[in-house]
């Protein structure tokens, strides 16, 4: 038996058939359409659903279950999508919709950075931890905690909202409403905004260069300018790792857990990341000098296919 | 039966015998001298635990066994103060020391705030709820957190440190080495300094008069300026329960829980704290405007004796 995991971001949708060893057998993507009614971005979901299983060749009585990551505020019980600020979906049955198209399939939603920490506890680096916090660096920050090895949600699945927690008091606007939140300085979004400003200061530096190799900024702007020892791309990228610390030892001061796993588009820059991240938390976190557990800071292990997987394990 | 509930804090060590149903049958207390060794601390608390037990006319064989609620961490199982800076402890089998004084009596320690919010579960105005957030604004500020009706601690019970969370990047150095934590804003130790600094600032203000006819500055001195219409104080007083909501909205998102119960000195201004705190979390809560549940700020019942009762409800 197979299990559909769907994954809705900011960007993309992107849907896999998963066996139940946390296998992919196809998978496929579209661009979210985020400016239209919820309407579309379901219409596309059915579709993209429907291309995986024939592209499969598979039938809907061959599929066990289908599981939906979205971003926001998920009401996992009721299988409402109750608010996600970066699709503009408000108060959405999305399981009681999708029935009417898959007729007796289980949907399940939750989360994405819920089903993401899900995924790497079922089928990634999280699966020898017990205690785990998850940080996705994508269009947003989603953190997705698991204590003693169960999902920790919060009243209504309300909760695990730490990329909503202010870093820098009255600092940069954030999309939920308040200034300074910690997704507004450790997003994709927000470093490619730091990379920006950094740009328009420094004109002569390897990060302009590199843009245009690119055709635009993005979150590896910097990482590359620093990489090939760009000094005002080494600052953008001192900074905003700073940025990430500062949450992820607010997130390790909160729960202590074992590890905090990093995930999402940036944290494929791997060690240039999580190294000087492990040096930050082994620095700052509470009582780490006096007898405190250490934290330690690990890549997440699913990477690409952690929304599809997390996803699809919601569905298990 | 009695249980004995001492908590031990920057200032003061405070002790209570108390009954099964949390009635405080006599209390005493004693100046903390943080700046000793660790054994003049556990010494004075032999000492009020003895004195106590005279003036009740009990002896060992009434007592039910000892709770100890101290600052930082605190890992309750094996009974060590790991790292406690208000105090100036670190790694000390406290649970140990003790035995050594009261043979076989049941002795246990927690975190001050987690037993803070386990004595507000069993006596105070939590017992209503199963999902909470305890936050002690004191010489420092500790948070105690409650999840289906069980403290949470994280690993080695060095978790639940909200008040070691950064809300400024770069911010006011704290006790604990980084800088811009919750604490340094929160705490009635800041709210003195953000008073004494206004003070300078606006030398005409009635919080000058204020603190000569008490003798000093202290966490009172700008809320009680700000009711007799002191215009300089209630801009402090402004400030700084920006800060406390910065802090608290922050701990809402991760935790949502059904409420959050604020205990410590500063919680005794009652209205003029609680009241703004709950307007402020009612307009930036993430997604309190699209459907997400309310999570409400009270005051926590048990005020002044809070720390005694809730260090007792850590023997029950």
């Amino acid at each position: 038996m197979y299990i559909i995991g769907v994954d809705i971001g900011g960007m993309s949708v992107k849907g896999g058939i998963v066996g139940e060893d946390g296998k992919i057998l196809c998978k496929a993507g579209v661009e979210t359409k985020t400016a239209s009614e919820p309407d579309v971005i379901i219409a596309d979901t059915v579709s993209l659903i429907n291309n995986l299983m024939q592209k499969a060749r598979l039938k809907i009585g061959g599929i066990k279950g289908l599981g939906l990551g979205i971003p926001g505020a998920i009401d996992s019980k009721r299988g409402v999508i109750v608010y996600s600020n970066n699709i503009n979906f408000i108060n959405v049955p999305i399981v009681e919709r999708l029935r009417g198209y898959f007729g007796e399939l289980p949907v399940f939603i939750g989360n994405d950075a819920n089903a993401a920490a899900l995924g790497e506890m079922r089928f990634g680096a999280a699966r020898k931890y017990l205690n785990a916090v998850f940080v996705t660096l994508g269009t947003g920050v989603g953190t997705g905690i698991v204590i003693d090895g169960k999902l920790f949600e919060g009243v209504s699945s309300a909760g695990a909202e730490g990329g909503h927690t202010v870093i820098v008091a009255d600092g940069e606007p954030c999309s939920c409403g308040r200034r300074g939140c910690f997704e507004a300085y450790a997003s994709a979004t927000a470093l490619v905004r730091q990379t920006k400003a950094a740009m328009e200061k420094h004109p002569d530096s390897l990060m302009s260069v590199i843009a245009r190799e690119k055709g635009r900024v993005n979150g590896r702007t910097a990482f590359l300018a620093a990489a090939r020892g760009d000094v005002a791309a080494q600052e953008v990228i001192n900074r905003y790792i700073g940025y990430v610390g500062e949450g992820i030892v607010n997130l390790a001061n909160i729960f202590r857990p074992e590890v905090i796993l990093i995930g999402g588009g940036v944290s494929n820059e791997g060690d240039a990341l999580i190294l000087p991240l492990q040096k930050i938390m082994d620095e700052r976190c509470y009582g780490i000098h006096n007898g405190n557990p250490r934290v330690l800071v690990e890549k997440a292990s699913l990477t690409n296919d952690a929304g599809i997987l997390g996803a699809a394990s919601l569905a298990l």
